[in-house]
């Protein structure tokens, strides 16, 4: 790879506005962070040993991965061909990733675009609800014969992408009759779940999702790769990206020169001041959903009630997703005037692919006529930077990540940064950054209340808690 | 009305999770919530002045928005006719409350199933952000010559607005000669702001927003109605919901009968013991985006650094979106580990419009084979329940807002009854809920950047503080 395309299409993160400075003195400095450093090393030490033990495997089979692109590619270029539709069945981290890499790096308005393509590609459609009417919805705007549906559970018993498959299995049986299987793919585990004696008996198409990579720290795998180049994402750059912010990470070893050292401190130090939200405020349309993927990331992995030495801690910061410069208009006074009790997160973006001038004219008013000659781009930039100023005034802390270009290649980096911060942060906490405890409850309270077999002692238990109830009507 | 109708159409409002119960013996009493009449009633006294002496008109001026109906239905089926896309440049309340009302009453896919609806409408685009990219590709899929643009702005000095609104005319001007200004429909204040002459010199049809509504209080105005009309719904629903529930709310005086007061001081209280963060988690597709306006309301009604005497209070829950049962694979784990700093409120729709059967068969293992015989709507409400449930197991409060339906009705009730309990809210913890100074140094600061002439002084002092920073890269 050109060394210089290299070093333009690289990261950087400004933590200005999280430093002592003339607006806000009670700003940290570099010693605060440096001081830090034990804490950090032990962290990256302990990361390290896991990795070669056998965990992290979302950094470790990177290059596993990049060798699975050709056959992926290739797969996904048969499909263009026979299919219009491209409909995801899948929740949680199978749906997040999915639908941020496609905003991210294809036009806004894809679906509406995507049939001129060329070469032509499918609509994607994601569905990660259960929603009656919008599922009702979907199969009025899609053509069965056109259309393939990814289903994507690794251990194909997640109640809701099966709901969905159980239903759309049926629907197509009776439409297409014995070609149904050509209308199914599925991603899961490769030995263990559900799905696995289903693929061999009905003979579906399969991808693997491999065992140790969770559902948010999947997006790298076929669960994200397999749409993205199905829907004509440069995979091969998001890969060549997360490797370069992989080796980055990994060879970095002091807070001020490794990206995610230094913004897992940064998130800490805030976490231990009290600042119990984290905003992630993309300036860009287009990373809107990343910010779906982002919260999810950030909630379940350090959302977690113990520790490692199974003390109750009961920690996480709550992610906040807003938009700029949309959301000046509805967040931004809270986070200037409200409670410090948050940090924000800017995403932004130097050079947009486009720009569109505003004309000047000069009849206009003045608080209105100084915006001709200039463009969208630059006034979104003034809007970004002056939020920054904004928030510093208001004694605010706020950190930015800058991505030179949008592109698969700095999208790539975006993910490993941010899965890697959170692992970073997970060691700070001492916490399990990787399981997901809490969700049990809500599963078998769901079991119970559709009637499953073994479930029937929590059913009693819920009827008997909703005895008491308060409504007003 | 038929009584028994508006009976079955009336919101509910459950708040058994934020009270004392078998699992969470921390929960509240009605006996203290009683104990906040004195305080609910003076809100309640205050309110109803501020409203006779000429505020609130949100409230004050439903009837005159009932009236102005039929006019503005008359002249969105003159649109529907000759236009295929009907545009928004607007940002804010301009945007967030078209956008809520669009995707709660009409289906989801409603851009690609509309030129086959009967009467044919025409597609709707939000473009609440000055992306440049999406702009260009927002001009990439529309037809200009089938294109009718309305500007939202009641100042006419909205910087975002007003660049894309100039961009536009200049287009337009263009590419339709002196029939450009029957592709502009402008919706703004009555006397005052920039597009009044603009108005009168280049001859836009406009339509007036009143002078005591603000932007994310103006939804029951030209600014959603149009648009609302324009895509088929309601409109009349709309405001008869409203105005059921703006008379329940000004009639009933006591906390467990007015359910705006109820509302806000289980929110109230809520926020005295340190819960910093509002979860609005609507557990239905439809209602995704009102998390959007609902945020606003709460954000920028609330988040305030000055009470009503001058005083630093510093207020303002955060308010985040969560959509169920999506979220449920995102956020819950959070929520029901984490910190005890957030209270849910769900949105729950008792019966959808439709619904899908998910298929038996017993072939299938029985961690899904127990999901055949039910229906979607059954398994979303399950997983409601059982999350309501997994929160009180975790000692988490959370209440729900119960739609019997989804309709025009029902939607028109729910944005009244969050308007009200924002104002009392906003009475309770003293402050000015109505106005937005906080994003006032975010304006200058875009000026300064911009170069607009008389903030010379502001530019340098940006500068000067850009001069200190802290890059990794």
């Amino acid at each position: 790879m050109d060394v210089n395309n290299e070093k333009s299409n690289r990261l950087r993160l400004d933590y200005t506005g999280m430093m002592k400075n003339i607006f806000n003195p009670q700003g940290w400095t570099k010693e605060k962070l440096a001081a830090m450093q034990p804490q950090l090393t032990e962290a990256h030490n302990s990361l390290r040993i896991q990795r070669e033990q056998g965990g992290l495997d979302f950094s470790k089979l990177l290059t596993e991965m990049e060798c699975l692109l050709p056959s992926l590619v290739e797969y996904a270029n048969e499909l263009t061909c026979n299919f219009d539709n491209f409909v995801i069945l899948g929740i949680g981290g199978s749906a997040l990733g999915p639908l941020a890499i496609q905003q991210a790096l294809n036009p806004y308005y894809y679906n509406e675009l995507c049939l001129s393509q060329n070469p032509k590609r499918p609509r994607l459609y994601v569905v990660d609800n259960i929603d009656p009417d919008r599922f009702t919805d979907l199969l009025r705007v899609i053509d069965l014969e056109k259309t393939i549906f990814n289903v994507i559970t690794k251990s194909g018993a997640t109640s809701e992408t099966m709901a969905q498959f159980m239903i759309i299995r049926d629907i197509l049986r009776q439409n297409c009759g014995d070609d149904y299987t050509k209308h199914i793919v599925v991603t899961t585990d490769k030995e263990k779940g559900n799905l696995v004696p289903m693929i061999r008996a009905e003979g579906y198409r399969s991808w693997i999702i491999p065992a140790g990579i969770g559902g948010r720290f999947s997006e790298l795998t076929p669960v994200g790769l397999l749409p993205a180049a199905v829907c004509g994402i440069d995979v091969y750059g998001l890969l060549q990206g997360a490797l370069e912010m992989d080796k980055w990470i990994r060879e970095s070893e002091s807070v001020l020169t490794n990206p995610a050292q230094l913004s897992a401190v940064l998130s800490y130090l805030a976490w231990q001041e009290g600042k119990n939200i984290s905003v992630f405020m993309p300036y860009a349309d287009s990373l809107k959903t990343f910010s779906d993927w982002y919260a999810q990331l950030w909630a379940e992995s350090l959302g977690k009630r113990v520790n490692r030495q199974g003390k109750e801690v009961f920690t996480g910061q709550t992610p906040v997703k807003a938009l700029g410069v949309t959301d000046q208009h509805s967040q931004v006074q809270l986070y200037t005037e409200g409670p410090a009790d948050k940090v924000v997160t800017f995403l932004t973006i130097e050079k947009f692919s486009s720009d569109c001038l505003i004309p000047y004219d000069k009849s206009l008013p003045d608080d209105i006529k100084f915006l001709g000659g200039h463009s969208l781009g630059e006034l979104l930039q003034a809007e970004q930077n002056a939020t920054e100023y904004a928030l510093s005034l208001a004694k605010r802390q706020h950190r930015k990540i800058i991505l030179p270009v949008l592109n698969a290649c700095t999208v790539g980096q975006l993910l490993l940064l941010l899965m890697w911060e959170t692992a970073y942060m997970g060691e700070l906490l001492d916490i399990n950054t990787f399981n997901q405890p809490g969700v049990e409850e809500g599963k078998i309270g769901t079991f119970a209340l559709m009637g499953r077999e073994g479930f029937e002692t929590r059913k009693h238990e819920i009827e008997e808690y909703a005895k008491t109830f308060y409504v007003l009507e």
